[in-house]
This record gives structure tokens, sequence and C-alpha cells, in this order.
């Protein structure tokens, strides 16, 4: 199943020429879904070819602008491009209000539904769930109510061994019960036990979007062992106590987060306009968690 | 004095890669102004070396996105980059409320003073005036309350001829009121004509942005005889129904605009997505007005 992230946006507030505000595009088993949603967003959509009819699910973290100033004229388009199907929009409450004031204003009436559903970012709960995965806010310590969000594949079936099962001639109406583990006994009573008849499923793939935050342990046991960890790191560790004063995360302590939650992978991201190049950001994170890599636009990260 | 138009975005509400929604940059006599701020302003700023922190007055026509959502973006910069000094803000009185919710919820007490100004969209109004310049509102015709504006450089003084000052030994206490165009006198009461002692001064200049309108005679008056008229041409004339529908105007329709109402140069612009090329949008308005120009993206329109 495809597991992917794309980076539309890799810098913090205020602005710099060639880096946008962040917003992430997950495609999982071809479904795609948002994360967070700056300004310019939509054209990031168009540069790296995410189609943006193509999304039904919007989660935005908080409500400092670099996170969600794309989001009303993303709305806008797909409104003016025909959208007819309901988008979910899951975020802090007062999110419902900042939209609906400007398409008040803009006599914007929309031909689709917009599902509010409002984060709490002060525990974690399941905000959504289907076939595929569930998604899980986790509450992030910042200077504004924020969430950070936890994308989770849902176990899978065991897969079934084809050439046994020809072998055997197991009749097609068992092949469910199998595949969910059970053993399989034949007329005559022989039993053959499920790990004869399947295999392991893939494990589940997990990634967990944490941004933006001061260093906190509070959610390290709810995001361990992520197969990918998005974590801010807004600063170079020279600058821990700008860091601390504005509720945001040091490229070293992202390394921490990493090594300590135990995640596979860490992205990068967020980064201060003060740092033309990010090389000094990913040699630090990389001193303690070497397989850091740099969440800049563009780039994919396929959970394989 | 210098008198320049820097086009910052030139689509209009839908998004296409490589045009940014509107906005344009103005510097008069190195004052810069800024007209409707589209998403994506900052970076285009950034790209075209347009200096945010040297503007002072922000007009905004009306509340679709397309022309004000990077707004809050550039406010928000601002205040992180250290401004003081108070911003005029032009535009519907709905702006204000727009803006302070999300500084609101962004926890944003910004350093520095907002003047907002209201437009009134039924008549001209002169909103703005400094040395330099004043600024009238076009009262324009679309879906939502719409101003354009009209920025007109000031009557200037004649201009001395050195020479002749110097022959005559006129004493400098007299160069104001002769730069004004009084004649002079000497003590055995010779009178020495104005026109033997100064030259005229330059033409004011002057420039009218209308953006987005239905075609309407309207503001013809008003804007006669400008040196450069940006119109906004979101269509070719064979979509001319759809022009009326949604109150925007065509190539062919900007042109007559132009040609009817004597301006010296016509900038297109606010070109719909469905146009990958605009060499038919330039012929069509052209074939009515010859000096017509696509204003793109990083384009300078000097009044000489």
């Amino acid at each position: 199943m495809r597991f992917e992230v794309t980076i539309l946006g890799s810098s913090s507030a205020t602005p710099i020429y060639n880096r946008n505000p962040s917003s992430q595009a997950l495609n999982i088993n071809d479904r795609l879904y948002l994360i967070d949603c700056g300004e310019g967003t939509q054209q990031q959509m168009l540069r790296f070819g995410v189609k943006a009819s193509r999304i039904d699910n919007i989660f935005i973290s908080h409500l400092h602008g670099d996170h969600y100033l794309g989001l009303v004229g993303l709305l806008s388009s797909l409104h003016l491009n025909g959208r007819k199907k309901t988008l979910n929009l899951f975020g802090p409450a007062s999110l419902k209000e900042i939209i609906e004031i400007q398409l008040k204003y803009s006599e914007t009436d929309l031909q689709y539904n917009i599902n509010y559903v409002f984060t709490d970012p002060e525990k974690p709960v399941v905000i959504f769930e289907n076939q595929d995965i569930t998604v899980e806010t986790i509450p992030l310590e910042h200077r504004i109510p924020t969430t950070g969000f936890l994308f989770k594949q849902k176990k899978r079936n065991r897969k079934l061994i084809k050439e046994k099962i020809d072998e055997l001639n197991i009749p097609i109406e068992y092949f469910t019960a199998i595949k969910k583990g059970n053993d399989y006994t034949t007329n005559d009573g022989t039993v053959y036990k499920n790990d004869v008849l399947t295999t392991a499923p893939e494990a589940p793939k997990s990634y967990a979007y944490c941004s933006d935050t001061i260093y906190t342990e509070q959610y390290f046991k709810q995001i361990s062992n992520v197969d990918l960890l998005y974590h801010e790191s807004t600063f170079l560790n020279d600058m821990l106590d700008r860091a601390q004063t504005t509720f945001h995360t040091t490229a070293l302590q992202a390394g921490q987060v990493a090594l300590q939650t135990g995640a596979k992978k860490l992205a990068l991201g967020h980064f201060s306009a003060r740092y033309k190049t990010l090389d000094d950001i990913l040699a630090e994170a990389q001193s303690v968690f070497p397989d850091s890599e740099l969440a800049i636009e563009g780039k994919t990260f396929v959970i394989e």
C-alpha cells in the first residue's frame, strides 16, 4: 500500500524566497490528505502535481498564519472548480469562524459542504478513520492551542499462500477467516494451522507530524516507533533560548525526539528564515539521529 | 520624479502555476504603495526586490480572496520583522473584521498601529494625499462592493531658468513666488513676465487601477487621459456572456475603455486561468488600442 508524504512548504512564519510556509500532502493508498495549508499551498500543489480535487480531508495544526493562510483560497478554488463532495476539515474550533467570515464578505456560497471536526489540544483523540488508516491528534505545546497528527495504517489481514491454498483445494468462502488468522479443518478432520496457509502482513505504517512545539516529552509515548517522524526544527541549538521563548524546537532537540521515541526516520522542517542554507540544521540533527533528512519543497518521503 | 508600477500578480481567482493573484507595487518618488495583496504577494515582493518594510500605504479593491488573501501574512511579517510605524490600510470596512479575527486567534498583538480608511464603492472620494500625490477611489461595478484607485501626481511648480535668475540677480526670497507663476518686478519698476523666468513643469502623471469590474462607462470621465490605465481583462471577447455574468471585462472591452477615455497606455491583467498563453488577450486589446501591454509578473511600467 502506498504511504508517502510530499513536502509543499518548509519555512516558518517570516517569508524567505523559495521556501513556502507549512503544508504537506499525504498519499495513502491513493487517497490524498493535506496537513496544514500555508499561504501559496495551491501554487505548490500545481508545481508538484498534487491534485487539489482529490483531497477529501484537511488537517490544520493551529491558527498561526503560516499554517493555514492558504486555506480560504483553496476552499474557494475547489468551489470555483465545481466541487460538490463534502470536505472534512479538522482543526481548532475558531477556524470555522475565520473561514465563514471570509466566505460571507466575498459572498461565496460554497457548492459543497464542509464537515468541521474540532481538535482538542489537551488530549489525543482519534478524529478520523477509514478502511486504510486512523488519524489521532498529538497534543503539542506551543504559544497557542496546537495539535500534531498521527497517521496509522490499520492492521492488515494475513496473506494467503496461493500454492498451499490451491494444493489443498480450499473453497473461497474460507479465505476471509483464514486471512484473519484462523486454522483450516478439512472434511476428514485434518487441521492445517494458519501459519502453514498464510504469511504475516506488512507491518502497519505510521507517520507523526509534530509542528509547532517546544521540546517536551509529553507526546513521546504516543509517537513511539513511528516509521517517519516529521518534527519542526526552527532553530539551531545555539538559539535554544530563542526556541524556548517562542515555543519552538532546535534541530538538536528534534534529533533527540527521534532517538528517544525510536523513530525509523526523521524529517526536519519549519526552518527559520535566518538560515539561507540548511546544511547546519541537517548536520546538527544527524549528530544525534543519523537517519535525519531535510523536508524541503518537492521532496517525497516514501514509507516502504 | 519616479512614477512606476511593478506587477506582482496577474491571475484571477482560480490558480494557475506561474501566475499569482492580483498585487501591484507603485513607486512614486521613492515611496512605495501596494495595491491589492493576493496570496503569495510576500514571495513576489522578495522575488522582484520590493521591500515590504518600505510600504506605508496599502489599498485593497474588494474582498474577493484573490485580491487580499496575502494581507494577513504580510501584516504578521511586518510585525515579526519589527515594524513600529503606523500603516495606512484603505479598503472595504469589513476588512477590519477579517484582519482582527485572525490576529485575535493567532494571539498576535501587532507592534504597530493600523490606520484603517474605509472605501465607499458608491462615489469617488480622495482617500489619501501627501506632498507627491492624491489617491481617489474609482467606483467599479462588480459582484461585491469594489473600488479602483486613481493615483494622480500633484501639479508641480514651474522651473526657474537659472541663467536668467543669475543674470537679473534675483534674491532667493522671490523664488517661491516666481515658481508659483508670479512675475518679478525690480526696484526700478521693470517687470519681467514669469514665462521669461521659468519653464513649465512636467505634466502631472496619473495611474488608474480598475479591477474587478463589468464593462461600464460610469467611471470614464474620472479616469480620462491617464498616463497608464490598468484594466482587468479576465476573458477574451468570445466569452462576453461569461464576463457579464461574473461582472468581469473582456480584453476587447478593456481596449475600448482605454480608447474612449484617452489613456496613453493600457496594461492588461487579471487573466482567467483558462488562458495558458496570453497572446490572444494582447492581440484582442491591441486590435482596438494599439498601445496595450500585458501586465505580467515582474514587469515594471515606467511613466516617463
